[in-house]
């Protein structure tokens, strides 16, 4: 049997696995990324992961016929490379990643946005599959979205589509990282929700720093009916909700699936943004839109990876 | 040689014409569209455009192949159907337009939302020839979009994408004709315009009512200097390029084309909200995207009716 190999990096992790055509796991591992290392090195423990993927496959006695990798950034799908930086990467600026893995390994290898991986994954064998548009949405450090629309990744004209952090919800709003004010990321990202929390307690009077401070813990004080927290949680669900029902106005999916750490603090936090999209979106996506969470969780990255290999694959041997 | 007629149903006027396979006009017509009458007698006002359609081509020795209707609404286009109602029409509720077409005059016929025959006209022959994605966005008393993706009318799972003014600009903001807040259309289509003047006209003690106000006497007055029409258009250009930034961030078309009443307004209008876009639009599309008035004017509906049903006869023949 063919198999392929996927790849996932991560800020701090990364992620490979030996997978089937069909994108199901034969073995997966998982090690640091060293992202704050020179490129050289990036590549090199890249290229140590699917040595070690190949051994394993000869041992079974399979073949690996091509490589899939989901790196963080914006990658031209057609060349394979990084275009620009990407935060948490000090040396990973227009990276070759197609060209150093061909050379390397002589496989053919394909790159894409770890975003556009999770949406590719979730639609083939997630919570997506069956349908025929879906939007990921990655709610973290940052807010990130990918996009599977009649069946294929939506990749845009510049590799740059479905940048759903970057929506404006208020003009002229809160700053954001991207230099722009008013965008979804600055009101609902995991550093927002904090810090929106954060400045609740201040004008109760709380003057002292609370250490250690992060989602989990607020979604935890909420759980416990600290009326604060919930009501940072109510307006995150809130800013999500009018946030994610403008990006279904724009693209009528069938369905938004939610990843990402934020994601994970449970079944009324997802119901209650799907509440407040159907509240903001119109007509029939009102009426018939769903707002569900991922089922692959952290194996997302690496499935997709694996598809995007094999799906590739596939199309260039039918040419 | 083969022809295809093309209707171009509008509140006002239905526009028809006959028309090449590549979407030339060979001629072309307009009267009132009846819109406010019943459900029948507009059928049979669409019909008798057909009829004369029919005898123009049969007097120039041709033969019509198929027809195409654009039409206001959510139109179902499988099944050729508007779902639901449509401002501007008292009794085009679900009007089964294929079927009717067909039933009557036994050519095949394709029905679709009239911003996205717009789209499909700019994008083949107007000023998004040549581009892969493009966003058509029509400003007037809504703002409606229309999207070519890949080099296909992109129409979304329920036939509601690109309902692009109902993107949320500000959260509770503006109330909105559909019922929620704080919506583009809320804060610059041609009435929200011209409210917004008549609210800076009140502040600086101007009480009484200025009689026939609209956008076209608003712009008049920021040719002329003066301030107040000239702030109101500014910050039109500010919520329109925030907002068709934030699709643009979702979808990154190549290129966004304007069209519609409030697009008139001059070159200066366009490259302002550019100039808007682009501030607000990240990374690579920011660089690159181009806003740009259509080419194809008040004929874009029915040069899109035409090519709809000239690309579907085609795609339907080579089956």
């Amino acid at each position: 049997m063919s198999l392929f190999i996927g790849l996932d990096l991560g800020g701090t992790n990364l992620k490979y696995a030996l997978g089937t055509g069909d994108g199901d796991l034969v073995v997966r591992y998982s090690k640091p990324s060293l992202a704050f290392q020179r490129q050289n090195k990036i590549f090199e423990n890249m290229f140590s992961a699917v040595e070690q993927l190949m051994d394993e496959a000869a041992r079974r006695g399979e073949t690996v016929v091509a490589i899939g990798v989901g790196s963080p950034g914006c990658v031209d799908f057609e060349i394979g490379q990084l275009l620009g930086s990407t935060p948490n990467f000090e040396d990973w600026t227009d990276a070759p990643i197609k060209q150093r893995f061909e050379e390397r390994f002589h496989l053919p290898t394909w790159v894409d946005n770890d975003a556009n991986m999770m949406a590719l994954a979730e639609s083939r064998k997630g919570a997506g599959k069956g349908y025929r548009s879906i939007l990921c949405a990655t709610l973290g450090t940052g807010i990130g979205g990918g996009m599977v629309m009649n069946g294929e990744v939506y990749r845009g004209s510049h590799y740059s589509a479905a940048e759903i952090g970057h929506i404006v919800i208020e003009i002229n709003g809160r700053p954001c990282n991207c230099g722009n004010r008013g965008c979804l990321e600055a009101y609902a990202a995991a550093p927002a929700i904090v810090d929106r929390y954060r400045q609740k307690l201040k004008r109760f009077g709380v003057m002292f720093e609370i250490q250690g401070l992060n989602t989990e813990t607020i979604f935890l004080k909420a759980s416990l009916n600290e009326d604060l927290a919930k009501e940072t949680i109510i307006e995150t669900c809130d800013y999500l909700g009018t946030g994610l029902a403008s990006v279904a106005n724009i693209i009528d999916p069938d369905l938004i699936i939610l990843g990402g750490g934020v994601a994970e603090a449970g079944d009324e936090f997802i119901q209650r943004i799907e509440q407040s999209v159907k509240q903001n979106a119109i007509g029939a996506i009102a009426r018939k839109i769903r707002v569900v969470k991922g089922k692959l969780d952290v194996d997302a990255g690496i499935i997709g990876a694996i598809l995007l290999a094999a799906e590739n694959f596939a199309a260039k041997k039918a040419k």
